[in-house]
């Protein structure tokens, strides 16, 4: 890790830049795949899952796979992910909008409910690590939501299989339909629709950047997508009332992530950012995936600064998982308005929300908690707004509605409420 | 418009096809706009403003301006105006989300908070119409969210003003800074900044196929945008229990927007549909933007079908605006699922909605209502979690945290856990 001690507030912003990305151009492969799914269909999808992914047969997991699945896993993981479950479950169902009414105006009432989005697709990606903690987090806001079709697409290994894991959460939370689809064969099936794979009108899950350029390329075709998509960060804030061996493990659970991954820690303290240091060389030697963890440590920084710009620099960086580990934490959480998820306290580390506490693992990266949100119940509906106006209440606010629509030089627009209003009475 | 009588379920994709847009490719001129705003700053706009709007000189609508403006409108648009505001600001109001707490195991607390999007950008197009009810639409949501920077960019005329009643509705509802630059070089600059133009997080508002496009390019710069763009529509449910006048002029109301928008009526009485047609004609020769109107009715549709089948065609057209006069309204309210706004009953004019009701204009078109909200309060803030976990807490949790991040191979995120659990008693 960097270090940079008291830097000038012209340095800044530099500092807190994200490590540039190469970003290979994929259109055109991306493009070649799509368009092989919309004239091919199922064809193409078992074509290309040949070529990637090495398996050839049934792309829909069937009900016995499913079933067996939680004979293949260790009874504590089955009540872990039983734990995590109902804490994620309780929270995002107090996320649930009632609704809202109101009657601006004698005869006029509005009001705004939530309706779900109808076909949701979830992507999980393959790979070493089976992440079904995104399962998880997917599966059940929308299955809060009420989404009637919740279709999940994962890449599976040679022998056509998923992790059992993958498929005991999709169950748990209710997923209607398993795919062993991965890549850009899977997006290009969730966004135009196969003979087996259903079209869905908003896709949600990390991917690499193949899957990254493929969910960009599915919103030419009406789709939405969850958010745009950048490799994971953390900045934690620690000062010495802090323990240096607990931010150094928060420091490698993010950078563990892969070599991109980027990692800030933030301290007003030169002893403390130093005795984390020493942890985090200490720590590294033991962990699996050392070398991507160092890779990531080499873009990462150490800030030494006055507390007193903590929140600028928090609020300037705008971080996806935000660890506070000071003696000033509840005014920091107060003035914090950019990132996706704050971590307070010397005993909430990061890997709490990425698995179990209740709250969302899926955040805005790159800065784009200035703007998004992670998701949330919020991303899986949307809130149709109401209005029912009575003959009265026409009289009341139709005369304003005449006038405006005049201004703007919208005569039809006028005249919609003067035929209305000349016909009453 | 277009009448098709009982047409066979097969036919129905196509009949609620959307008309297709001829997309010209704007990619290089919006880049080179862009390029030069991010080299040159307020030099560059102002040469573009020079070249397309006609005018030379300061950017910013000075405080003078602003203030000289009410005395430049009726009073009655004044009033109307107020009105309006009322109205828009009550039922925004009711969206401020409170957030939400929950203990989901002993010592786990999680919540969540809206936090403002710290800086808007606020686009209203120019032209002949000065749609100043849209400043009233993206301004009042930004300024109850607590936005703290709100800027609005509208295209001066050729003597540089702005529409008076854009400039009394800007300041009406709060906005900060007001400049009168249009077109791809008001949207790059609030995607970059210039020494003038404070850059933006989110941009909003609608615009040509030049903003439109301009748009879509900035989200390249981390920048937000409301929602993708498309022409307005319409879908008018009726049935024998309407009045022919009044739908006439609602879809006539629809169809002045542009030669782009589209009015589909959707019916079960072929001789209310005869009726309605009489009507259009009828209405259309006493508009000024007759051939505009005239233009959209040849892209609409008359659909002559079973009431038994209005729901599901609802749904699959996803209108941005629908209008339900039928004797069966309240179920028919139940089962809609995708409308960007609902306008119920024979007095409720789509108009009210743009103006005045309460409820917000700017709706997702094209479709986009399956899974696109309106713009609303929602649209102008980010809602953060949070955790905060106890030593208790973490013993209560964490050997689930440490099972799952064992099982995805994320060593360092399980040491996260296990170095705080070895540390405690």
């Amino acid at each position: 890790m960097k270090k940079f001690l008291y830097p000038n507030k012209t340095e800044w912003k530099q500092l807190l830049e994200r490590p540039s990305l190469e970003k290979p151009n994929l259109d055109a492969v991306v493009q070649e795949v799509f368009d092989a799914v919309h004239k091919e269909g199922d064809k193409a999808v078992i074509r290309f899952t040949e070529k990637f992914q090495g398996f050839s047969g049934e792309l829909e997991v069937t009900q016995e796979e499913i079933q067996a699945a939680k004979n293949l896993i260790s009874p504590e993981l089955i009540s872990s992910i039983r734990l995590a479950v109902d804490n994620i479950t309780r929270f995002h169902a107090l996320q649930v909008d009632e609704g809202m009414c109101l009657e601006t105006m004698p005869g006029v009432e509005c009001w705004r409910k939530s309706k779900p989005i109808q076909k949701v697709g979830l992507y999980i990606p393959g790979g070493t690590a089976p992440l079904f903690s995104t399962v998880l987090m997917l599966g059940i806001p929308a299955k809060l939501a009420g989404c009637e079709e919740i279709i999940l697409c994962s890449p599976c290994d040679k022998d056509g299989k998923l992790h059992p894991a993958i498929l005991f959460a999709a169950e748990l939370v209710g997923v209607t339909k398993l795919f062993i689809v991965g890549g850009i064969q899977a997006i290009a099936a969730l966004t135009l629709g196969t003979e087996s794979i259903p079209a869905v009108y908003k896709i949600f899950g990390p991917g690499n950047q193949y899957v990254t350029a493929a969910k960009q390329y599915a919103q030419q075709y009406r789709v939405a997508i969850d958010m745009p998509a950048g490799p994971s960060e953390v900045m934690v804030v620690a000062d010495d009332s802090a323990y240096p061996a607990f931010v150094a493990a928060d420091l490698l659970s993010q950078a563990e992530h892969g070599s991109d991954s980027q990692v800030i820690l933030l301290t007003d303290s030169e002893l403390f950012a130093d005795l984390v240091e020493d942890e985090v060389i200490k720590q590294l030697e033991n962990l699996p995936r050392k070398e991507l963890a160092a890779q990531s440590l080499e873009n990462s920084r150490i800030l030494v600064v006055s507390s007193g710009d903590f929140t600028e620099l928090i609020n300037a960086y705008a971080p996806e998982h935000l660890i506070l580990a000071t003696a000033i934490n509840d005014s920091l959480v107060e003035k914090v308005v950019n990132a996706g998820s704050v971590f307070i306290g010397n005993f909430t580390p990061e890997s709490a929300g990425d698995y179990a506490s209740g709250t969302n693992h899926t955040l805005p990266t790159n800065g784009y908690a200035r703007q998004y949100s992670g998701v949330s119940l919020d991303s899986f509906v949307k809130k149709i707004t109401y209005q029912k106006i009575s003959e009265e209440g026409l009289r009341n606010i139709g005369p304003a509605i005449e006038h405006m629509a005049e201004a703007e030089d919208l005569m039809a627009h006028k005249n919609a409420v003067s035929i209305r209003l000349n016909t009453t009475k």
